[in-house]
């Protein structure tokens, strides 16, 4: 299936990967390639993190285990399951709340929301798609799992192959095809005080 | 100043993008044109969040208003306003506590690292570099800019153009010319058990 364009409309140049990313929720059941899977974790460890602690973790499951995939897809909430369980790649990003000395690392979170957005945009280089859900059972992805208490569940994951979003059940199909939206610059980008919009994103 | 290249050492192949961003602290002294300015908060702001909640906020100052600059470099870490105070361009990253709809957004420091990391990615697209610090003053981050209450403040960091690794204080120059490393992809990427390394990333 060809990818569904939906480039941001931008109001300055950004680059393609940039731009041309987004997260559909349609996926093929072609399963991903070992060595685009290996491609797309490398680009999540490269990510910048603070003093380069490399909280992220993460948890992977693929269509070539049935069950391993069941077991990940009953993780993600009911109404996310709908378009996460035919995807044939599913994944948890988790991540350490100490840093290697002991210490708590308040940007644990933070740092993990790089390395996705790195993993996501390889996975738009690769011709993949990525689709997250914050609704997930965090409790059942622990005990699945046996991820240790020091260790945050932080999100749930999609990859794949794009697929045919008419394929998707009740109103996602609707959705899929509304267009992408985003905050004006002026909202987000401040000088001298906060709210006050900076001269260059007026 | 030539960008002094520091490719990742990836053990399988990653976007030039990504491969090539990393984190100097020398940076000319030359502007960041308003153009490229726009372009990378563009990038920032195309990032995915959670329910497209965009928590990300950013407060500019630049060399061109010495008084906001001079502003800025102070709610760095004395150690960091080393290489901060040298560079043409100073923002703080800054997140919602809560969305729209007034709930608590758990993803709101992911969020932004996602945001930050599309900004980083688009600054190198446009030979520009990125340095983060985590050690900021964050009660005078507060002060200076009127953060309300419901914002974190999340992080700072310099963009500039690359500058000479020489002409850093101290250790500095040193640190500049150390490999970029990360822990191994079998360390991060798990399937099954967490801690249990995933077939394709031994």
């Amino acid at each position: 299936m060809a990818r569904q364009p939906k480039p941001a409309i931008t109001s300055s140049a950004v680059h393609d990967l940039i731009r041309h990313r987004w997260s559909p929720r349609a996926f093929a059941p072609t399963p991903v390639s070992a060595s685009d899977l290996a491609s797309v974790f490398e680009a999540a460890r490269w990510a910048a993190s603070s003093n380069n602690g490399q909280p992220w973790r993460f948890i992977v499951a693929t269509s070539a285990d049935t069950a391993a995939h069941d077991a990940a897809a009953d993780c993600f909430n009911p109404r996310n399951q709908r378009w996460a369980r035919p995807a044939p790649v599913l994944i948890f990003a988790l991540t350490r709340k100490l840093a290697d000395n002991g210490s708590a690392n308040m940007h644990h979170w933070y740092d993990t929301g790089a390395a996705v957005a790195q993993l996501s945009l390889q996975a738009e280089a690769l011709g993949l798609v990525v689709h997250q859900a914050a609704g997930i059972d965090r409790d059942r992805v622990r005990a699945t799992y046996g991820v240790p208490d020091d260790v945050d569940v932080v999100i749930g994951f999609a990859l794949g192959h794009p697929g045919d979003p008419e394929a998707l059940p009740e109103e996602l199909p609707g959705r899929e095809k509304e267009p992408r939206g985003r905050k004006p610059l002026g909202d987000i980008v401040f000088a001298g005080k906060f709210g006050e919009t900076a001269p260059f994103a007026k």
